[in-house]
């Protein structure tokens, strides 16, 4: 094969002499050395997580692990029903649906506030700038609005908090609330910054880049569905969705 | 709905007063407090993940995370170019893989320790009853045997040193290490201890549940996807990967 | 590469010279003259059906494309909720359900007629044979039992008239019939020979590979779920789904 | 549960004193009675496929069905080496790769097809006010422009033959076509109406409802995949694919 593809993730099966990942040696500078969150931040960037980062990083792949029985989890424990031979599958079921819909708004704000971050001229004129647009195209800005908390989301002010603390410089988040305050002009009332919006803005803080960053909330929520899959084996809620559905009418045409 | 239908992982997105999971109040016991492989370990067990076994427990979940170009990563990577917006499909259709096949191979040795662990008698009398067992029924026992690794897997050597220092009880990979014994003995000469096998018996002894121990490699196999996605969106395989199988050749009935 | 690799299914997009499938030409053999089931069948089997299998044949395709609102639908309906822009999505999601607890009945039943019809000596001993081997090792025999229907499954009667009226030679289908009656001969009481049983006799007497017979039942299905998946966009299930499960109490550990 | 929630799809599997679908009885008037195509544009649209457009309508289904070692049968063949126990997990692998990206166009087009007969006035103002609408916007027309078919894609010209032979009354074909034009006109060059288009165009001729139009790829290309399963079964391309990315070389960071 031409020399013009290769890859800098990591070394083949077949290869046993090294076994390396990122240009580091993985069973001296990885086990036993790097926590789960840091061998991922590392082999997606290539670069190290830093040490006052960990705990950020951390808090971010945690934040939407669960929520109980979501959507995903019911369709995880349906699939274990029907597959139960192989667990990855009712996992991977639940986390396809962590898409376009949920997790997009996570992307979708992360790539305004990468932008913001990068205009040159005044902050806020810029922000402005971003609600006229979104309302011109009669589209909702991703990262603001809530079914139920108002006029905060209490998950986005602690990632902040956390953020903060671990020393980040913080020019996403400020953006993030200037943005939520140029919202609240424009329509007159607040705008809940949701927990959304919170991961595009400490997730660009810390450095995940933002063509994966819904991976995180992906990778999260596959963990998460383990445990449901777990409590499905032991004390199911099938019986109790199969009975429902059960009961679903069927009606002939009129 | 009947009060014998109830979860005991999260309370739901539609209770805005409380944000629990298995008994603790998430913005400030689990967020900032728990990494990801502790609020992992929480979720699924409903047990803290005991601070000696933390570095033991994240090296199970890195281990398996990344082996370079693997018949996942070319699956996620070619997914990708199909469904390019949404992130989380590319490493779902990966993480499928990491089925019966592969990953199964862990939770049944996982199983046969288990069960090695609650006999009564004498060990090693054990482990010559198991190997006799497979060998009348022509199967191989789970966990030993690598096509490259001989004789013993150094990733499965790390492991066990990386849980010893974290003062598990060993138990389960003292078991291990006379499984393979007798084995060698069955067949007169050695049969490697794979990682897979000593993911099986690591994980027993930080008391993952062997129903789901499998996921611990899902997961992990997850979060390294997301590193090949990623670079496939900068350095793509997946023209070489077209330009290959364009030339394998159509060929009518004979 | 090497001459050893190559199809017999079809020519691939960069060849525009011929469009070729198991040795036809698309446009002017298949296309305006096969049947979607017709060509599955030569697809898969590289020959053609015969026309007095035709109507059999689609029966097959059909008799599991869909039974209300099943655990495959709700998760289709559920994962479409998610995921509204690729109508595949929830189609495979509730597809990859069909599985070895469902749709493995169907393969294993057509397994065991197939080595049945092969077998040289007495079909009655063979019967007995077969049921004495399953009650020792305490195993169902697949394609036999249904919670409902008894003494027959409607629909596998229906499934061997149509086959019958086909003039298949209807070998399969007594040797169901015949490990029935030994069934019976052996537990004192009938018991039902489910549809997928008779799927089992009937794919086998029109030629489909055992190996693959339980796609007919996965590509049936995936049809079936586009019907509730356009339905559920006009007329959603979802919500009530969602609010029963939101109904679902979370409890602290004891 | 409330009157509110039911389905015109079918009866449910708990309901043994009838098996309907769609108004009908499936034991009498579907299995024996309907085709694969018939019964599935039965279940989605509620309407019978009328005798003269069968014909068509199977077309439509099978022409995406296969074509060669493309990335879906790539994808399908990798999964099943890993997952070889359950034959419909490779299958739906490759088919959520019949998304946005490829499928769509034919939704696209569909849609755009669809407007324009609901159109009032002059149809080739229409097409031309389109042709500017997609300019200014810098997108592609779904459904236009092939890298090897030119001027015309022979499949295309195929479908609408076929078409025209089971007596559809042709307004979105000749839609399709002065669009075409109007591209030309525009662009001062032909652009090829290819497959997707044309049945973006011959679906709505048939009455198949847009919003599930790419469900018939889908459908089709999980049949087809079935075929190259089976054949990876019997000679096998994934050693070729697993030696050429096993090759693939690993660089440390520069």
């Amino acid at each position: 094969m031409s020399k013009e593809f290769y890859t800098q993730i990591g070394t083949s099966t077949s290869d046993t002499e090294k076994f390396r990942m990122r240009g580091k040696d993985v069973l001296t500078e990885v086990l036993g050395e790097k926590s789960f969150s840091e061998t991922f931040y590392l082999l997606v960037t290539g670069r190290d997580l830093p040490q006052n980062h960990i705990r950020t990083f951390d808090a971010c792949m945690v934040v939407l692990m669960d929520h109980g029985i979501t959507p995903t989890a019911l369709v995880a424990r349906m699939v274990y029903d029907s597959l139960p031979e192989d667990v990855q599958l009712p996992m991977i079921a639940g986390t396809m649906m962590v898409g376009n819909k949920y997790a997009g708004t996570m992307a979708g704000a992360g790539a305004i506030y990468k932008a913001g971050v990068t205009h040159d001229g005044d902050k806020r004129e810029w922000a402005a700038g971003i609600v006229a647009e979104y309302r011109e195209q009669k589209k909702f800005i991703p990262g603001y609005g809530h079914p139920y908390y108002s006029p905060t989301d209490p998950r986005a002010d602690r990632m902040f908090q956390i953020a903060m603390e671990g020393d980040v410089r913080g020019e996403y988040i400020k953006l993030a609330k200037i943005l939520g305050e140029e919202i609240e002009k424009s329509r007159g009332k607040p705008l809940t910054l949701n927990v959304t919006g919170a991961l595009g803005a400490v997730l660009n803080e810390v450095g995940f880049p933002v063509e994966v960053m819904r991976a995180v909330a992906a990778v999260g929520r596959s963990a998460g569905l383990v445990g449901h899959i777990y409590e499905e084996m032991q004390n199911p809620i099938g019986p109790a969705i199969v009975d429902f559905i059960n009961n679903i009418e069927y009606r002939d045409p009129d």
